[in-house]
């Protein structure tokens, strides 16, 4: 901080040394030969009129000090750039308070609104209904900006669209079984009453769900979702900063969630469907898979005695447990700040510097971004590759934020992507060929909810997402529709005898320039009460149309 | 049930017609001509001395049954098969018990246990301790086999290995920004104190954390690490069943487990780092990425005055977030069931029934599954990719279920494979060359815990995981170390300003064939009263050597 030429450096630039921060970064090896550096190259923050001194680089200036001889060695400053302003860069909820224990709301329901199908929490409202295809369906969410002072719609409709669960065994009591269990059994006749303290927590709030049965009378489905508020000792976001001198920082925010559950019982297999509202703008959604493999009676009661292939686990004596998967395909209809939206996909490119670059970089690489805006839907299938990143975003073209970053959310999945191993020209993929891409996008058409074609049962695939894809409708600036398949393989386990602990996957949708910044900050904690200790349940049953 | 020659096929194997339920199942199409059939092919199983009666198949009998006309349109009875014996098949705590509400424990630590550095809870036990470079070790994590009335090793040693975070801006101040943060910072001298009631529950157990400092005094890290008991309201596993006529069984159970935690502060960035112990017998390893994006600053106000590549996002004013990854590589010295191991891939591999099959299936592929043993450390790499999934497991050769599948572990991403995009000649990534594979296993070796070697800072890559596997020693049979690298490519967003909220990714380590059945049956829930009332919290602070 005494070198002259950088404490001129910093006066040049108009800025109070006393405010600057001093940041030693390892250096790494670059090809140089000989011993091994001990050196540190610094780089340098601004901390007036913040702690978050991170958002205000001093750019250009860079002093490398011998750590050997704790002395400057090389002292560059190369370009002047403006400071970033101070403001909007603190995280801290007020500043200089006094550290006190936060109340963090327990588990329960007191913060939850319900009027009608219309369900509040925090920043988030959406809407719920029940469909005897698809389960729980989603619809209207909107997440409020607090720096517009409006709710911002985020998912016009979403809910599971289809599931396809082959199995691999071509035997004739098996080769058939490749099941579509929204087209063929409905994935909402399927879904059972939730049970107080165990499905959920017993202070969930609970709803009723009413179908017309085969005869046409109503059918209700007594607590058939749940609503609860979540609490589970995560944080939402934390920093502390130790590098100012003399000071410790530390903010710390938990993460408390809202989430929509139900449970839907294909037979022997159960499947838990959850929605998660997350107060920074993230829906997280999750399929647990648990209930009953299905099983096939076998001779073996030692796999000594198998010498063929059996198409499955011997997981219990006389009882192999078959291979099979499980694809769930969500449709999640968005509307990103509106009803237009454009799908594009942020290509993580790598960049060569060789022997034709200017040779002004030690890097022989780096990775930057092209962005694709799908035309049409042939450019909306996407097979997800690690060796093909790509950040994979619906975008609604007409906003903007104020630095000009387009409006959108991007899909982060949470399990491995995964496709179907079945040939093409085998039946049942044919019947479900979308499941050889993880991500389609199609054009919004009313028609078109059901990735398995309306009767899914029967169907030559003629009527389903492969299909009406082949139209390759434009995609741009419009109404789309995206189409998310979460995928398992699943070789049973004997752990999985004689009931399946719980399997998770899923994905999220993540706000990524939706709001100006990170909403977190001004966004308050549920003003609810704890009611963790009540073993009360509040239940409300409303009739869902 | 009346059908004559059905009727006559139980009678043969002698069978109770009262026992027999039937199961309805869909039949898809597999290319038939004409008009649609609707019919349904209907497999029995035998609910005798079990309500699971999926775990009794009445295998080889096939009635078809016309749903218009609702007559049986076919019959074959193939074969005969042994029914599985209902022993052990029954997943309901007590038979026909009243439905009654369970308490759930609540968040908290009365259930936890420790002595020193180990830690006991519900079936679990392991010790903890500090690591200047690791920051969070485990060790000696084992299950107890309700079965055998013993505990069982499964993670010898596991913690965070080595982080590599390369940013991708080639320029004069930013080309070196390539940050191996284990190995040039010290994960552990980066952890800081977590504060109660936000980085954890209020009332979770708290450990201190000591190091050597620079000049050999102790340095102590006050509530380095936390231990809490969580509950999230979700199901560890369930099952309704309906389809006995007359009844209608739901068994539920809450997931109650354990997690261990440690905040490691890089600098700008935080990085919580979980893991959570669940009575399945599997751990869950998690990493949360938060804190502060690095930032560089820039003359542009508006993404309309970028003419050229920035290398990042323009997040605020001024202001620009820089592409970069994340690789947080987790070294895991698994002992499943004893010390010598074998990595086994169970690779999932498409069989075509094409023309030259005998023709008696209508399926045309289905996939099997083809176990390798890795022999040595090149076959020990794995690059996930969807089209070529593979089960990745550690088994114990040597040990095998009473069935004779051979007692293992599994590997679950719970976030999207990643790999290194940087060139392979680039110097950052020569350093940290094992990025380009997600999995590696190596014979173990006590002096290679560092995945970037032992002096990552000025490493030339002749020191590190790449390095080591070159030797390509044997790995069957023998011990062995599993190292699996959590990746993320992080293109910035404006809500990452001016704090980053909380993103999340992970593996899990997951029981296969290592218990002879799903343990949650017989473990009973941890025997704690709930405390989630108490705002008081209850410290420990012990010394970690």
């Amino acid at each position: 901080m005494k070198y002259g030429p950088f404490v001129e450096s910093v006066r040049a630039r108009g800025l109070e040394m006393g405010d600057v921060v001093c940041f030693p970064l390892s250096v790494g090896w670059f090809g140089e030969r000989g011993r091994p550096r001990r050196v540190s190259k610094l780089q340098f923050f601004y901390k007036g009129g913040t702690v978050n001194m991170y958002a205000r680089p001093v750019e250009g200036v860079t002093v490398t000090v011998d750590l050997d001889r704790m002395v400057v060695v090389d002292f560059r400053d190369r370009m002047v750039m403006p400071v970033p302003k101070a403001e909007g860069t603190d995280y801290r909820s007020t500043e200089e308070k006094e550290e006190e224990e936060e109340e963090i709301p327990g588990p329960g329901s007191r913060g939850i609104s319900i009027e009608g199908h219309v369900v509040r929490w925090a920043n988030w409202d959406f809407h719920v209904s029940f469909d005897a295809r698809a389960g729980l369906v989603l619809s209207l969410a909107s997440v409020a900006d607090p720096e517009r002072d409006e709710s911002r719609l985020v998912l016009y409709k979403g809910h599971v669209s289809e599931l396809f669960v082959p199995y691999m065994d071509p035997s004739e009591e098996w080769y058939y079984r490749t099941y579509l269990d929204a087209g063929e059994w409905g994935f909402g006749v399927s879904s059972l009453p939730l049970k107080p303290g165990a499905d959920c927590p017993a202070n969930a709030r609970f709803m009723d769900g009413f179908y017309a049965g085969r005869d046409g009378m109503p059918v209700r489905v007594e607590n058939v979702f749940c609503v609860f508020q979540r609490y589970a000792g995560d944080v939402s976001w934390r920093h502390t900063e130790i590098i100012i001198p003399g000071r410790v920082i530390r903010e710390v925010r938990p993460e408390v969630s809202l989430v929509v559950r139900s449970v839907a019982v294909a037979g022997n297999y159960d499947y838990i469907v959850d929605y998660e509202f997350m107060q920074s703008g993230t829906i997280k959604v999750q399929v647990g898979l648990t209930g009953i493999v299905e099983m096939k009676a076998s001779e073996h009661t030692h796999t000594n005695q198998v010498s063929q292939d059996i198409h499955g686990t011997l997981i219990a004596e006389n009882t192999i447990a078959t291979y099979h998967d499980h694809f769930i395909t969500y449709y999640l209809d968005l509307d990103i700040d509106g009803q237009r939206n454009s799908f594009v996909k942020a290509k993580m490119k790598t960049v060569r510097l060789g022997s034709d670059s200017d040779g002004s970089s030690p890097r022989k690489s780096y990775w930057t971004v092209e962005r694709e805006t799908a035309k049409t839907e042939a450019e909306g299938m996407v097979s997800m590759s690690p060796a093909e990143p790509s950040e994979l975003m619906l975008v609604n073209p007409n906003k903007k934020t104020k630095m000009g970053n387009v409006v959108g959310y991007r899909l982060i999945p949470k399990s491995a992507p995964t496709i179907s191993l079945l040939s093409d020209d085998d039946y049942p993929q044919i019947r479900a060929g979308w499941t050889k891409n993880q991500v389609w996008v199609t054009a919004y058409d009313p028609s078109q909810r059901w990735a398995g074609g309306m009767y899914a049962d029967q169907s030559q695939g003629d009527d389903n997402l492969v299909a009406w894809s082949r139209r390759n409708r434009s995609i741009e600036n419009t109404d789309i529709v995206l189409w998310y398949t979460v995928g398992f393989h699943h070789i049973p386990c004997q752990e999985d005898f004689p009931v399946m602990p719980t399997l998770n996957g899923g994905f999220e949708l993540r706000q990524t320039n939706f709001f100006e910044r990170n909403i977190l900050l001004k966004t308050p904690l549920p003003s609810v009460e704890s009611d963790s200790c009540s073993s009360g349940r509040q239940s409300q049953n409303i009739i869902i149309g």
